[in-house]
């Protein structure tokens, strides 16, 4: 698979870009059409509203045809169609003449960062609202403002995409992501188009575990997810990660499962430990996204979460700033790449026992020096350590930790001496 | 209960300085009814000399009415009516004239303390001898001395004090004080006076547990009472204390359990983490009062010490000049508010677990912000953490270390949310 | 036992010096004759040529009469008789006439040591090959040379010694050592010499534990004898060591088991935080004699090694430099003694619990002053900590590691606590 250093992956997030993504309506649904071109055994899965899901219901599902401001003078200042983080999320239809000092109430800029628009939501309390620039808003003059939201609250859907590849185990590797954010690039499409190329990869390859992975909007889509499958989830998934804010040029971060003991943890600091120099660790206390879902009491799966530049700690975090210039292309094949290391480490990540007791005779079999010198006894080498310490209880992970190699190094003497017949696998 | 910042504790601590304490007799039961006054429920044991506790028996009850000293020149240059320490504890009964050489081998003073009276016991060898200062030691001239000891060791009790706190659980918190020194401030009043209001706080408040609080003679004392008690406390007895030197108003230290590892050490630790910049943790190396008993292998309690400036390493400890100048009301009264912080912290240390799974919408109980903001989002607080680690195995003090916060603080947030019905306790 | 300072084990070196080993033959025979002079209840065994040991096979047995070089101008330049280290080991029989040119390919020298012959062997490929100081190399000239090697490769033995000395226990302490190396000193006579004296040291004490003691050829040696013991050693040893290069005066070196963590560990670490102060300790991965075949998995005996100057780590190693002179009496006699040490404290490494609970009265014993003073109530000093610990589970070096002293100081309590009825052996 040719990913042209992650111009590939660029392209998806700028088609992914014009669409007006919430947590319900035909922005997912668009997406999710899109990601399916790619990935075909992608299935799409509708949830009425209403549907319980532990503490929560799916709310009404949310549609936006049109929103302006036209001001004093009859021009029209704002405009949904200018940008998608225009109108503050689940916005209520609204109709209206009104001051500025009324409309003022209902306008979100950041003092800050005067030339961003902020990205605002009200998914569960009735309201409207409009973001702006604050240089914009500053320029606003006195008197009567037409405004209007065309949107819709309907009972309708909730919508999620669902990738199951079967592989040898029924265990399973969960990879989750999120589709329902606006035009924003590492906080929205850095995850679901590294997932789609990261899927793609785990296609096309042989397969210890299954993989289930999820394209769903944050919060309310992981806990109507969890709802429906936790018996099974809890059964079969042994690790699990959540891909966000995996597109930027700068940091690689983690963030722990709130164990901080599972093996996606240990899969992951190993192989940052070994590939990686400056991977900021981050604590289960910094959560935020679905991990908070995956992890929680009584759920308990085994999820840590793979970023860059992680969600909240970046300034162009939720606002017109984080776009695709942040997010390139060789930011999402970082962020590629990191995973795909991770996942290749959980593929071969196995333990083996020895087929007999002793120290084998390599010699007869071609795989150490026969003559004995100063230099040849010197050489303890992978091979010889892998022999010494594969017991059958601790892994392969466990024992690079202790040669101080990686992983990924090692597993090549495992499979030759499993093809010798020296060591078996459990 | 109003304690004048600590004045009404050390006025209890005056009224009980002349009694002249010991292991056994009148000095014990007189200042048990002072202690019985204050806490009606307090009941009052005796234990015959003769019984056997373990390897130890019940010593006679030793008593003294009179004891002086008359030099050459007929002046009573010692008598015990002007400090209880003039006499070695347990002092047999002597009344006799002899030459200063043989007094000489009966006299103890403290070359390097030449003001000090020493405080010296001798309770299981039969030996008679005075205490006095080094500085009136050196002033005696040669000739003939009267020397009276008017004591009697007779068949008698071991006097103690137990006071049974009923609360919800039968599980008990243990405190244990002592009340076997004569006057003596830090190291002795000090005790039995916090452990007093201690008391009558524990009585005027809601209780998760039975409290046991035992005012004994040292060592044997708490021999005693383990041997007659010993499977109800090992039943029952979660954490406890030894209250000791507690009055003064230097450092505040902590002596753990012999494990080191027990809820009492698990709270105290906490508490000094949270709330006390400065306390000085000694080890169970360093032990030396009735832990020593309670910790002992066999017995097994988690019993751990709470103490200012610590018996053996404070310059007054075991002379005169531990007086009342030295304990005073703030030293008191510090002693007794690190006590209760760690009795309330017991006392509200549960386990909660999830009503149900995934994160509950806290929006719809005004528990949470509506309107989703950068600056919102990033209010991942106490209420957040609590619901986010409350899995039913770890408790509050778990959960409060990994958020590095006070577990009193945090419990007003398990209040709220249990009373939302968000988190049960198990 | 009189060592005279090492002098005695420096000459049973001296006596085994000349004796050409190898891993069979007759040089091990005459080695283990010598040892068995010392050592009456050593009994030398012989496992036939061709009996399989797990992957192995015992090889042919090897014995050499006589091997030169003959220079062109007639000149004997290599004699065996010189130098054990001139013949590779396990060289086939070979007598030919040939260029300096074909000649080289059989010659090993090394030109960082150009005065050392080098140590060379080929046990399991079929091979000749001498052994020569590189400075001799560099001097030979252009034309024929006569070479011969007389030696005998003939279906024989695998010869090794063994020695049992009982004890109260059925649980064995393994003492291992090789016998394989010509004439080396210490990479090889140390290890047998020192083995030798702590034998007899052994069987002149008391014991708790059963002695097993191998004398073997390094390797296959071994592993011939697990193969043979198996259940045995798995069942029965609760502690070992290799004992190799342990007769220099520089280093004290420590190579822990592979899991670092059994008893064998536990003591040696003990001994040297508390009798050494600049012991190297090595890590499992720089494992390099019989320990790769006691700690193999599924084998997982307890055995770890002590050395002086380990194997590969000084320069002398594997050639004629490692000599009788590097080897020193006092070397030798501070490898005994530190082995010494290390089985002491196995011996008295008992788990005591207390004949009755709380602590005893020392002063009817007269184990403790009677009067109480402040320096006396300073006294909490071993004998009264070793009755405030020991309850049973944890064994007298966790006590001496908590008190930080010796057990070999605490043992003596121990005794006279045992003695005095106070402490029970578990």
């Amino acid at each position: 698979m040719e990913l042209d250093n992650g111009k590939i992956i660029h392209d998806l997030c700028k088609k992914l870009w014009p669409i007006n993504r919430s947590i319900t309506g035909d922005g997912v649904r668009k997406t999710l059409q899109i990601i399916q071109n790619e990935l075909p055994g992608l299935t799409i899965n509708e949830v009425p509203t209403g549907t319980q899901c532990f503490d929560w219901k799916v709310p009404k599902e949310w549609n936006i045809k049109n929103a302006y401001i036209i001001d004093p003078t009859g021009c029209k200042i704002i405009d949904l169609k200018d940008n998608n983080l225009h109108v503050v999320g689940y916005s209520i239809p609204i109709k209206k003449v009104m001051t500025l000092s009324e409309l003022q109430c209902h306008l979100h800029s950041l003092p800050d960062q005067p030339n961003a628009i902020p990205y605002v939501t009200s998914y569960y309390k009735e309201s409207w609202g409009f973001c702006l620039s604050d240089n914009q808003r500053q320029s606003l003059v006195e008197g009567q403002y037409k405004v209007c939201i065309d949107s819709e609250l309907t009972d309708g859907y909730l919508t999620y995409g669902e990738l199951i590849v079967p592989g040898k185990r029924k265990e399973e590797i969960l990879l989750s992501t999120y589709v329902c954010h606006p035009s924003m690039a590492n906080n929205e499409l850095s995850g679901p188009t590294v997932t789609t190329y990261i899927s793609k990869w785990i296609q096309s390859q042989p397969r210890e575990y299954t993989y289930r992975i999820l394209f769903l909007p944050e919060t309310i889509g992981s806990i109507c997810y969890i709802s429906k499958n936790l018996m099974h989830l809890k059964k079969y998934v042994v690790a699990g990660y959540v891909l966000t804010c995996i597109g930027d040029d700068r940091a690689y971060s983690y963030l722990p499962s709130r164990s901080g003991n599972t093996l996606s943890d240990k899969v992951a600091k190993h192989i940052f430990e070994n590939m990686y120099s400056d991977v900021i660790c981050y604590t289960y206390l910094d959560r935020g996204s679905d991990e908070r879902q995956y992890c929680s009491p009584g759920v308990d799966l085994p999820v840590a979460s793979l970023m860059r530049s992680k969600y909240l700690e970046y300034p162009e975090y939720h606002s017109s700033l984080d776009d695709l210039e942040l997010v390139t292309p060789s930011g999402l094949f970082g962020g590629y790449n990191m995973t795909k290391s991770i996942i290749e480490s959980l593929e071969c990540n196995k333990s083996y026992k020895p087929s007999q007791l002793c120290e084998p005779q390599l010699g007869k079999r071609n795989l150490y020096p026969n003559l004995s010198t100063p230099k040849t006894t010197k050489l303890v080498e992978n091979r010889m350590n892998l022999l010494a310490y594969a017991d059958g209880v601790v892994d392969l992970i466990d024992i690079a930790n202790i040669l101080k190699v990686c992983i990924l190094d090692l597993h090549s003497e495992a499979i030759i001496l499993e093809e010798a017949g020296l060591l078996i696998e459990c």
